[in-house]
């Protein structure tokens, strides 16, 4: 039992890495299409990779970060942007930013599930923890925009995002509501949001848009 | 006695929801004026209503926040955002800005006062308290304005509003210093943040810009 | 020795009020630049002047403020603001920012210090205490040219600063690691930031930037 139990503990921090690490690479090409110096590239990084989190404890006041507990993740960050702002030139903009879909994707479920989870453990109300979960989620690529003095894609590319978070919180919040052990509401929030998120992708939904005219 | 109080609780709630309700629709015009998705106007209206209020807090470290709180006022903006963005077309956005002038200018006055007595009554010093209140009051729609690329409307557009809170904070900590009752100070400051901001508006009145030439 | 230890104090909180006084200044002039109105000059200059800090309380989770137990401070910059507003015209613009680099990068080096010394002495980790001098130095400037609707000009032009104070802080670091006394590592991390800054202004030095094409 606790053999399965660390198996599992390993795989999501492993899996977490990997979303973090999506994370930072996509702040990394939106500094570099903006054509920022390496201080840009690494403070784009870091906000997409950590903004979400830290925005999060900041609003449950909840201390130390995550980043500062860990300043092993923080260096690896650090070496991933500067190598990023090495190696990647700019033709290989668009390409790098295929093969991210799906880590970005994975990042967006996992983050999204820890920040709802940590929310939900703390008793807050269930509207609050699912903004909470969409929050950790997505506002470090909001924030990575506005430093990039860009409308939020968030918000105007039509592609359904913070709406795959949100219904995988509802997800977990109707799997906790009607009893299922914790460990299941957990794994459908991750199972929901980056499944949906990759089959709108796929399908290329799109969000309704205001009528213009 | 009693009566009264309650009266007068239940006058200042229903307005200050009032308040929250025109802060709100300003977001979403503004994120409807920049053909944001569905996601990017509900995200825009949660800051103008929330984001005065929540920064606030996060500066005096005060938990938890009012909509963390009050989950069904959270979901009532919500269906608010969703409403305004299925029902407004685009040739409503200029009519619908004027319609706001004045639950807006009193959203000002009542976020503001709110803001500005809590401060005071957790003994932070009158010009800190003042400012807390000024944040409250008109930061909101600094983040909305943020979000959507735009210079603050606040910083730029040469009419008084953040003066206006300001005012009407000079006017509280005045009577208070003179010995007035609480009950007192905080309706002045309403009173005359509002219709200051009204009166300004009715007569025109602009901010000296600074010489540019 | 008490004697000495006074006259050090009364140093820096000179030079820490003369490095405000030059972030103040640098947010009026962006302001101006922008044809804010006055409301806007003065929250520009209160951002570059006490943003940074700020960002750094709340990641530390400090309270107060610096400037919320010091109005005075608040008020004097409120004042330099409204004075600069009145007598600096457009045409004096470029010629006050070259008198600025001085200031500034005192102010540089003295708020990186401090906020990495705060943290050092409440015990995180190295990395994060660097950081969190960097954030000090160098955010209250971002956040200035974020609601001047700019892409930050420390993430782009690729003029060393943010990299001065983080070569400043690795001193510091390594000074304290070797066993040096406090006043050592901070006096080293104060000259390290500010001359390195000047020496790389006056040598017109360049970051690397990332091939483009």
């Amino acid at each position: 039992m606790i053999a399965i139990e660390t198996l599992r503990q390993h795989t999501l921090v492993g899996l977490e890495l990997l979303g973090t690490a999506a994370f930072a690479v996509s702040g990394v090409l939106a500094a570099m299409r903006k054509r920022m110096d390496v201080v840009g590239i690494c403070v784009c990084g870091f906000l997409a990779a950590f903004g979400g989190g830290t925005l999060r404890d900041v609003l449950i006041d909840r201390r130390p970060f995550f980043w500062a507990e860990h300043q092993v993740v923080l260096l690896g960050v650090l070496l991933l942007c500067l190598a990023c702002a090495t190696f990647l030139k700019r033709h290989d903009l668009e390409s790098s930013e295929k093969l991210l879909a799906v880590p970005d994707a994975l990042g967006l479920g996992l983050f999204c599930t820890t920040g709802l989870h940590l929310s939900w453990t703390l008793g807050q109300p269930p509207a609050v923890a699912i903004m909470m979960g969409v929050i950790t989620g997505t506002f470090g690529g909001v924030l990575r925009d506005l430093v990039c003095n860009e409308i939020p894609s968030l918000f105007r590319d039509h592609r359904p995002y913070a709406v795959c978070a949100l219904v995988g919180g509802v997800v977990y919040a109707a799997l906790t509501w009607f009893g299922a052990s914790e460990w299941i509401a957990v794994a459908a929030c991750i199972l929901v949001t980056t499944g949906m998120r990759l089959l709108t992708l796929w399908l290329d939904w799109k969000l309704p848009s205001v009528d213009a005219d």
